[in-house]
């Protein structure tokens, strides 16, 4: 197939999937979703995705209906229905607690609904150059976890793209948090630094491949929060994602920042690609 | 017909509705909802619950492409098509920004999706007792619109639940700002204290009614924040929604509360009771 939806077994494009307006996803966003990107037909990072989806639904309490390695080999079998030739594809998965009249109160006797997409993408080269803006972090305290209430994200992203900016960097107060749909880490003298994991950012997968990329690099690693002054005044500011690993930006605000260390954006971007590699045997695009 | 679902123009039982999955609704909770009562098949308070609607889109930035009119004729319709010998329902409309491949930012050329159920109910009566408990309040800043982003509201909602209770009560640090799925208001030394406007709660229908029923019973309105401790000590706590407009609050947290000014609670039942009559023609149960 060219792409593809899956719902609860069933199989249709993407564009024609229907789902029951009663499932909790549509009243409510009661639900979690993770990301990833597939190379050459093998997804990559499945087993850190699978397993941060499957925290989130038991941190919502309720039960996905299969196991890990059930919803690992269902993602697999997925990608062996996309064409062949499809060289990359971003892999979307989504649960909600299940359908039931409209209610607050979560329902009884219902089962989680699963929610699949896979696309053919055109994914963003490794250690692109792009701008971002600021906007003050007004979401609620569950960023943790990947649910599907995202209404402040999709508010900011679209101010970043009207500002002709790729990204909307969330800070609370001074303390920058994370962006719309991204991570956001900072190098300075040397130094890896990324917000500690909190109830204000999500467990991003990325983050924790560029820890251990850092570690294996010789990079210092510092887990600690860092303001917006700190941010603007940075060597460099990575901006992190499932589907765009590295984005190194340029211009905060309209206004030219980081850019001082290419040497390790260079080693980062390198290594990351080497790692999707690794795993997926299917090149990865340096910017 | 017995309950009914519409969506973009299709009309099904309400079970039976289903929604293309690309709905932003499903991805994101990106749209907005509004409930009212149906009294004897004409609605109550359409006018303000369909004006709200209408402001929420705009607060969204999306178009709803249907007048304010229009809106309010097509839920009529809707009503219409109710068995007649239903006493009383509950409508409940949905729009979302549109249908589109996943992306945050905002669609181009897309059309809202608007979608309604219309379901027979047996409201509560007005004034019943009830029990709450209070839990943080970690929602998001734009509590003041009535989006689709209701995770947390589900969440405290079957805290409540399970706490034998029929609701939880918000409070960011000290101050109360409103229920899961209400408001909540006191009545201290014969004066009506409700919170003020402001992005921590909904501009409340039932709110509004009260402040007008208030004035014109006599009673001192207080547009103010309380703290927790105050609401501990008052002598009624009001929990009120547009399916239950006044529910009288004995219990907080396991502990007796209120039932000081029983007087006050049966003015304000009265009243309200009263008003839904005079509007729909059809009676409304009291406690």
């Amino acid at each position: 197939m060219k792409d593809l939806a899956y719902y609860n077994g069933k199989i249709t494009p993407a564009a024609e999937m229907t789902v029951p307006a009663e499932d909790r996803a549509f009243y409510f966003g009661d639900g979690i979703y993770d990301v990833t990107t597939v190379h050459g037909g093998k997804c990559f990072a499945l087993d850190d995705h699978a397993a941060r989806f499957y925290g989130n639904a038991q941190k919502l309490h309720f039960d996905l209906g299969l196991s890990l390695e059930e919803l690992k080999a269902l993602c697999r079998s997925l990608c062996d229905k996309l064409d062949r030739d499809v060289p990359e594809a971003v892999l979307y998965f989504q649960a909600s607690r299940g359908t039931a009249p409209r209610s607050h109160v979560f329902p009884e006797g219902v089962k989680a609904n699963l929610f699949f997409t896979l696309k053919p993408a055109s994914l963003k080269p490794i250690g692109q150059e792009v701008a971002a803006i600021t906007v003050e972090d007004r979401r609620f305290e569950f960023c943790d976890i990947k649910t599907l209430n995202l209404l402040p994200n999709c508010m900011a992203a679209e101010e970043a793209k009207q500002a002709g900016a790729y990204e909307a960097i969330f800070h609370r107060g001074e303390t920058v948090t994370e962006g719309s749909h991204s991570g956001v880490s900072i190098l300075k003298d040397g130094r890896f630094i990324t917000p500690p994991l909190s109830r204000f950012i999500l467990p991003s997968v990325s983050r924790k491949h560029y820890i251990e990329l850092a570690t294996a690099l010789g990079i210092r690693v510092e887990e600690r929060t860092f303001t917006v002054e700190e941010m603007r005044g940075a060597d460099e500011i990575m901006i992190m994602s499932s589907t765009a690993p590295l984005n190194r930006c340029m211009k905060i605000d309209g206004t030219s920042v980081g850019g001082r260390d290419p040497e390790r954006i260079a080693l980062f971007a390198k290594a990351y690609a080497e790692k999707i590699t690794a795993e997926t045997g299917a090149p990865a695009k340096l910017a």
